[in-house]
């Protein structure tokens, strides 16, 4: 197997036909352990060993159940699905065996809930590797980010006799949501890791430009909040109702009330509500779904308790039973400067790169975030760069696809990074 | 044929196999036409000729247009579908030739959206006649309905030679939600009506028991609102957004404050709301599904002007767009005595009823109020009344069942109004 | 003294000159005491004789020290303002001596807060009797009552040797807002009462008019909530303020969408609301005012623990601390048959009542069916009827005076009443 | 008259025990204008010649009319009053008659709401000049600020011969609630001035020394809003209640929700809220007071229409009619570098001041802003700087009370001022 354009191009365009949405990607995963396994100088990690079930965001027992089976019709391997007990993403060790740092590198790996379009302008169309799933489409580049991935996995196995130290390389499920890091940084798979990397493709760079050093990253909790009241007839006995509606709507006025914070920003968004059984019936039911996100972690903190407080104190005004669920989270970070550096040179090196930008701010939330803090705070350091990649359409849309060239740059800023810190 | 239980059983059973819902009824109406034609005294009327589409409540294109399909696919007969021109139900107009009265009687013809039971014990599967298709069902008895309409139609081919004056035989579509009378009622086809009758089988009733007069019918309004907005960015540009949900949850917070009324009974449910796209996205849609109520006709119109005005300066105070729909209407409506007495009389002659009940507290609402009132303000006489029948469970619950023995009681009781008005 | 129009006059108008509002009647139960220590054959009772403490509703102390004071200031006598203790009214027995009923009258005795018009025309300006104090004035007519009540004892006086049985007359403080029967009724002093009875002067009747039996008095209960937060920089820390305006506003959306009850009538209006210091602090104080009312005693019980619910609920969701407090109640009650036929009759022997109504829907509250009602649940009887007197303005207008003629039909009444029950 | 420490505490003594609250300080108008006169060499402009009075905002009648009838207890210059035709404040003009630059230098002269303390150890208690008035005092520091206006005045007198162009000192009005300031822009008085400055005492900084360039002046926006509804019965009527009171309390939970500005900080306070007359009535009344914040005056402009949009819609969902008043704003503002070179140099020549910080966050509001952005935007350059001064507890707060010497400090940073730019 070559390490060139053309395998990574073969790599990102199987995964693409296979897209599966976060906490489902059972084939994804059983696929990438077998190109892992098959280079022969990774440990492979699943299941528990990886990922701590208690910290666990976002995660619906039905789409694991329907992706499990989606993954034995597509022909996964059994072998790896049964090691994965139930939960997706893997982590690959390469032990050198001789001293030196390790670094934990991460790809996530999910897709996202959007029906491929079907013009035959669109290059997946056209050269027939689009989603077979509608509903289902790598639309967000993740598909581009396994197959980086897997090309520095077959690099190291390439050279790995010129390598020191130790090099994990995360294959993160569920990031759509900011679900999944939290239970791979809880397990504690990169607790001894000097250096963390990730990276997301396009965004807002096209193909010729590295962002090294986005900042702003903001903190953010996604949360459920859900209501049981009691249903009654409207007309008859209304007394008799507890009505979960009203207390949501209620819920909505409070939450959108919630004080700005004088250190910094914030924002709230109840961004799904659903509620309600029939016209006549007092409405026994109601889901709330919500995302604070604060200018660092104390702030959003401060924002997430409110929502605890304001959905406790609904419940007693209204009598409704209540759950919050906490279904996805990611923190505000700081990239590390001797990481930036690096990347700001190993970025000058690549031909094609021409643009390297070191102070961008991201304003946005990534679930990468987690998992660099967690190496930061174990002493480590961190970056999140943007590789710039020209696409046909934003993130998320139908019409989304990517310049396949940059595959190959962005495996080779990895192993670059790789090289100069453990060679 | 034989005005029999046997023949009324064989009808029931025939429509019970065949539900379809408000406004989808192409099937049944032209089921009903085929036997009503068969007897050769009635004049079918059908379409705009019954139909004012000015009036027409709460119908949804998909719906008609899957119902379409559906009765061709059944084998309808083309000839009553094209008289349709879309709109379900039928009148039938017996004319004796000889100078007289003029009475109306109506029966609905739509079922519930309720997956009926696959319990072995269910008659309906015991007897191999329950719903072919899964989420409807003729869970409320409108079956009985039609089949006593059709009963009542038989009876008069075989007599009419004794009757004097005309009797319409009015087939509604869309009871449910109260949404077809109105349509009917502003078609005028029973303005010339003297005298009104209609009535529902079970409810409150058991077998042996006639409600001669249920009172306090509520008046009602069935509203859909829709909001527009314009989606945003939750984390980078929140004000850019135009927020429909949170339109829609002030707009439950007002609408439950609508004042009390000092003259009467009110009532206020939103039943549904459905708003959003996605967590982190101002959502830019929503919907509400209410109701008002209130004592009489004056109160109910002005829940719903304080609907409508609470809907308008949402609109204004969230920058959105908002259209408001109504989707169904009954009124208030009090029973004639001198009908109350005559149905007190026959039934009491019927050895099966033991028990007449005149003052029954009704505290619901409908549809058959807007024709017995329409009636009423143009000089006539009306009447609604429960037909007492056993059944297995409630109204609108897959497991509903009704004893068939009362549709010949239901029968005999319209045919001797007929008799006593027309003879 | 005689007991003719002339005495009743010269009462009503003392007692119209120093009006006293609820809880500070220092003065008036002063005077009422000395007039009925000098008929000589009244027990009186004050203070905590009479008055439960526990059951105070609405009392501010800083009225009670004003009304203490002015009493003072106008002469009262220190004997009945020690024996007080605070608390206003008192009730006169007359124990005859001889076996008998009970009978239990109540007389209310406070003001309003009112200017008394300084008008000419007006009959207390031109005869020299108006109000000495700008801001309370007798414009409900409840110096009529004390005098009415008076005029009772001195005919018991004249006539004590052809009674039986005991009367109990009742100066009840703090009608006004539906307070001072509670703490009364709980008091137990008219526990051993077989037949109990109070009236209104005017109201909706004429000279002329006697309504023996009003009904459709609603329950209802007088509610103040307070909350209490913590006030911060609106600039520069909002997120450390605890928001207590807010917190009520969000207390008045949903103090109006408690659910209308199924089985009557119900009220909910908050009154008054104040809150915050400045504009930009963040408001630290709040406090609305509201009252509830039912269709009967438990229907308002509902709304009034739908309140407490939702105050809880609120300090929870803002995290603020509250207090409720209730300041006034009144229940609903049915006048007993025995009574309305006695004051049917009685009314009808007065030659100036031309008019017994005996259904009239009152649609409002009053204090004394709290007393009635503890009467009946003891086994007693009771009757609140409305003396018809014609008047110049609204009752709680500055320009309101009433028949002065129907003292003596009042008395007349009341006293016909106590002979035909005693005698 | 000798321009030392000992006249200028004179001064500030005198206008301390005479505090005037905003548009209210005929008094102090009158004395600053009769100490200019005597100076004999300022153009003294009063009245509608340096206010437009379609630009006053927060003036109430009642306060003027106080304030006036006070002024003239008090002894104030007739002449005067006359001139000042209702408005208060004034403008000094000195012109030198030889070319050069204009100069605007403003000292803002109202009190606050405020009752001074007694206590014995407070030194305007001890030397006898507090506040001669309950509920009205100096606590801000504007009489230093009127004090330092009148030394600089004193110098110019002294040292007219040697200067250049023009100076314009403006006395400004009602600067508490920034309300004074935007009349004074807009009557045109110093478009013409090529440089203007302003300060104020104490703050965040202690004797010895000067914020040469607060930054971060927040835009904002005092509004109140009015609702004006129909009162009617709770009990009896609610229907023909139109509720301000509800109207109000849902405007405070619409607000409140306003959308968070993705480009910067926004503030919403509503401060103050009052509505209805009684418990039992439907309140026909409600008033708001409320101010919003924005990083800039775009995103200030953005929050005021937003509270606009929302008092229009909650009239028209309530149909009460309704007002809104701005009742004071002020904008961001950038000091010139020029200005803030020259003041870091000035500061660093006085011998006390011993620390100049030219980059502190100000954070909050000051009416000053619209005036400096007026001469930018007709090409001049401004400044505001804070002046260190040590004080005995916080400003707004009775014990308030600051270090006299810094008084010189004051004057002689703005005579170097304008000796470096007009000598």
């Amino acid at each position: 197997m070559n390490l060139d354009l053309n395998q990574l191009v073969k790599w990102r365009r199987e995964f693409h036909r296979f897209p599966e949405i976060g906490w489902s990607e059972f084939w994804t995963t059983s696929r990438i352990a077998d190109y892992l396994e098959d280079l022969g100088c990774f440990e492979i990690f699943l299941g528990k060993q990886i990922i701590n079930p208690d910290f666990v965001r976002g995660r619906k027992q039905a789409v694991v159940d329907k992706g499990l089976a989606n993954a034995k019709a597509y022909g996964a391997n059994e072998k790896w699905l049964k090691k994965m007990e139930g939960y997706t993403g893997c982590v690959a060790l390469f032990d050198s065996g001789k001293p030196g740092k390790t670094i934990a590198l991460r790809f996530d790996i999910d897709c996202v809930n959007v029906t491929e379009t079907r013009s035959p302008e669109h290059i997946p169309n056209k050269e027939g590797f689009a989603s077979i799933n509608d509903g289902f489409m790598h639309a967000c580049g993740h598909d581009s980010h396994i197959t980086i991935g897997l090309g520095v996995a077959l690099w190291i196995a390439q050279n790995k006799d010129k390598l020191t130290g130790k090099v994990k390389i995360v294959f993160q499920p569920a990031e759509e949501g900011v679900r999944g890091a939290a239970a791979i940084a809880q397990s504690g798979i990169i607790d001894d890791a000097d250096y963390f990397a990730s990276s997301h493709i396009s965004f807002c760079a096209n193909t010729g430009t590295v962002i090294a050093n986005p900042r702003n990253f903001l903190s953010t909790t996604k949360i459920d909040i859900r209501y049981k009241g009691k249903p009654a007839h409207a007309g008859a006995a209304p007394h008799l109702g507890r009505n979960a509606l009203l207390a949501a709507a209620h819920t909505v006025t409070q939450l959108h009330g919630i004080a700005r914070h004088g250190e910094g920003m914030t924002r709230i968004n109840v961004g799904v509500l659903k509620a309600g059984e029939g016209r006549n019936v007092i409405p026994s039911s109601a889901e709330l779904q919500l995302e604070v996100r604060g200018e660092n972690k104390a702030i959003n903190e401060y924002m997430t308790e409110q929502v605890m407080q304001i959905a406790k104190g609904i419940s007693i005004s209204f009598d409704v039973a209540y759950e919050t669920e906490i279904v996805g989270e990611a923190v505000d970070m700081n990239n590390d400067i001797e990481l930036i550096k690096l990347i700001e040179e190993i970025s000058l090196e690549q031909p094609q790169i021409n643009n390297v930008n070191s102070d961008y701010a991201f304003n946005a939330s990534e679930d990468a975030t987690i998992l660099g803090r967690r190496v930061q705070e174990h002493g480590g350091k961190a970056i999140y760069f943007i590789l710039g990649a020209d696409r046909t359409a934003g993130h998320h849309e139908a019409e989304f696809d990517f310049d396949e060239n940059q595959l190959l740059t962005g495996v080779n800023i990895y192993t670059s990074l790789v090289q100069k810190l453990l060679a």
